[in-house]
């Protein structure tokens, strides 16, 4: 009872509900463990705290003695999106896929013990499947069902082109759970349509249909969408301490709750607790710290955490903005000064990282200040000189020189 | 422009309409001829007058010195409907498709000089397909497109299933297509979609895509439903003159038209004399008698046409109910005697090519005799002894021994 308590704990959808007792049961009737599976695409592997709230799960599997598996979705990676129009799905060289994968794993291994994982790729099948063997495939699935996956059936509605072969990824995840016998698939809530493909298809194969374990999605820094690279609002497993702390500080109260449930390791002894501080009143910035080292301490360790709140109280907390510490700039990197432009051309080059319509919404916020004023209503009056001191966000001050 | 005319006749749709004067402008300053396909699925491969429209365009291009491919759908076939749920489309064997393959090739040589067209299996290129070649073939067209072919797009509309796998049929028609590089698609009307397939992968592929003909499709004998074997309302290319000739005997008279234009081989300047003849008001039966001999002259010789037409006249034509020429009935077959019941097996065992519910209608529409009585609304008092004679349609008498 309390493994399934933990199991279940945090999880916002399992299908069907009671599928994870019955699969422990059965596991435990055959003395075997459960084949837990969690799926990625190799085109990206920059793993952030919303990957973590899987991979969490997958390590409470891991630790309760069952074998997950992680599936590379390398077949799909080497075909990519051959319309070319969808820029993240551009094919991958194989050497790219096997890079990322290596890349991707050794992150992982910030959470799970990858070495009791079982480390699978797709194309190992899905390379061999005939097209007819493909064809096949399909036949055990109509078209209204694809049509029913939110995404499709807005764009659909909406006469947004679909190209035949995206109705293929689902299909093709599902038939991952039939080579690999699932009995769970984990992933977020946005994975839920694709998980139970699978259970559909195993069924048509005369496998035991696996439970679909589907984890929140943890908001971004923005509290607003959910985390993702692509919006710039993640704290990156690889983050430095400093950075993580940084960027824990700066989310907005209204996700400390979240953030104490999804992303720190806390017991549930601990978040109770906390949660109590926060109910009598204490300074959310507090709790923000303590969330802040928790999560310092499970990627590097609990003496970086206490550094990074060190660092922060020093560089930060304890000053006024005249006493930052600015990065110097030279003003020779400015090509016309004077200019709401040139300020904005400036902060994209200060931060590489953001995209220009986040930089965009920052600006128009009040997120970057001038000489300590924000700039959000008065572009045509900046002055950019030597000496002029600028800070976009929270965190970071330059100095013109 | 005789050459244009002579191909363009009876055609219901060309695409793009000013298509075939480019194509074949082109072929000649390139030297060669033109390349026109027509598939065909080897499932059932019994021809009729109905494919012989199609058959006979292909055979004008042969005469004007043009390749023309006959393509056997041999993968599709192999892989039949897995849904298993459309009968005509269960799975064959290579040795079928190969034994169905040479039975319809040696029927088309009754309008086709098959010597000179060229025979190919789609298998050929597909069945070597990988899944991520097919991918990337899939991934050219859309899904609203598919969703545009009338069928598609009413059962999706009713809900009526349709299997992801039955979208890709059009999509592998026009990748033959491709690899055919055809520059004219023959079909029926219902063939529009599919052919344009082939136009716009052809262009993906950077070839010139190909034009589409499609030529009307023939009314069958009951002159509501199209020639289709399935409605048991077709004249078979290899039924007997006899059977040829009754059969278009019992075409309604609104049909006559149709058949004439599009059953015969008579000249443009013939066809309008038999128009005439028609307008002027000769006896219709006198008007079939012609189009029916020279549909036996085209499948047969002319002397079995003669043949026909006098067994016609001796038979049917000149004779009351009584004096027929009666097909001798074992009484012994009759399970039970003198019910409803009993008729309705004696008919089905007589008629073997004739569905359960063609036969009912067959009765109610009045079409089954005994002893000169239509039995359309006493069946309970049907006798059924040594000396009954019944007449099932127009054209079939049987007396019971």
């Amino acid at each position: 009872m309390e493994t399934i308590n933990r199991l279940k704990e945090n999880v916002e959808i399992i299908l069907p509900q009671d599928g994870l007792e019955q699969k422990l049961e059965q596991a435990k009737n055959e003395n075997r463990s459960l084949v837990i599976k969690l799926g990625f695409d190799p085109t990206a592997p920059d793993l952030h705290l919303g990957h973590a709230v899987v991979l969490k799960k997958m390590k409470q599997f891991q630790d309760f003695g069952h074998q997950i598996v992680i599936l590379v979705g390398s077949f799909t990676a080497t075909i990519g999106d051959p319309t070319g129009k969808n820029k993240s799905r551009k094919p991958l060289s194989i050497e790219e896929v096997q890079h990322n994968a290596e890349t991707y794993i050794s992150q992982l291994s910030k959470v799970i013990d990858v070495s009791k994982a079982k480390i699978v790729f797709n194309s190992e099948w899905l390379d061999k499947l005939s097209s007819s063997e493909l064809i096949q495939l399909l036949s055990k699935v109509t078209v209204a069902q694809l049509m029913h996956r939110n995404d499709f059936n807005k764009r659909f509605t909406e006469n947004t082109p679909i190209s035949m072969h995206e109705l293929l990824y689902p299909i093709l995840q599902g038939f991952d759970s039939v080579k690999l016998n699932c009995d769970v698939e984990m992933g977020g809530t946005d994975q839920l349509f694709n998980c139970t493909m699978g259970r559909q298809l195993q069924e048509t194969f005369n496998l035991s249909p696996q439970i679909v374990m589907c984890m929140p999605l943890l908001k971004g820094l923005d509290g607003k969408e959910k985390m993702s690279k692509s919006l710039n609002n993640i704290i990156g497993l690889t983050d430095e301490p400093t950075e993580m702390f940084g960027k824990t500080m700066s989310i907005p109260d209204n996700l400390i709750l979240e953030y104490l449930d999804l992303a720190t390791d806390f017991s549930p002894e601990e978040k109770q607790v906390v949660k109590e501080r926060l109910s009598t009143g204490e300074n959310p910035m507090d709790i923000k710290k303590a969330i802040a080292k928790n999560i310092i301490s499970q990627y590097h360790s609990k003496e970086d955490a206490d550094k990074a709140e060190r660092f922060f109280q020093n560089q930060f907390q304890n000053k006024k903005f005249d006493e930052k510490a600015f990065t110097p700039v030279a003003i020779e990197s400015l090509e016309a000064q004077n200019t709401a432009l040139a300020l904005i051309n400036l902060c994209q080059k200060l931060k590489a990282d953001m995209t220009k319509s986040a930089l965009k919404r920052l600006i128009e916020g009040g997120g970057v200040q001038v000489n300590n004023d924000k700039v959000m209503d008065s572009f045509l009056d900046i002055e950019l000189v030597a000496g002029t001191k600028i800070r976009i966000g929270k965190r970071d001050f330059y100095e013109l020189l």
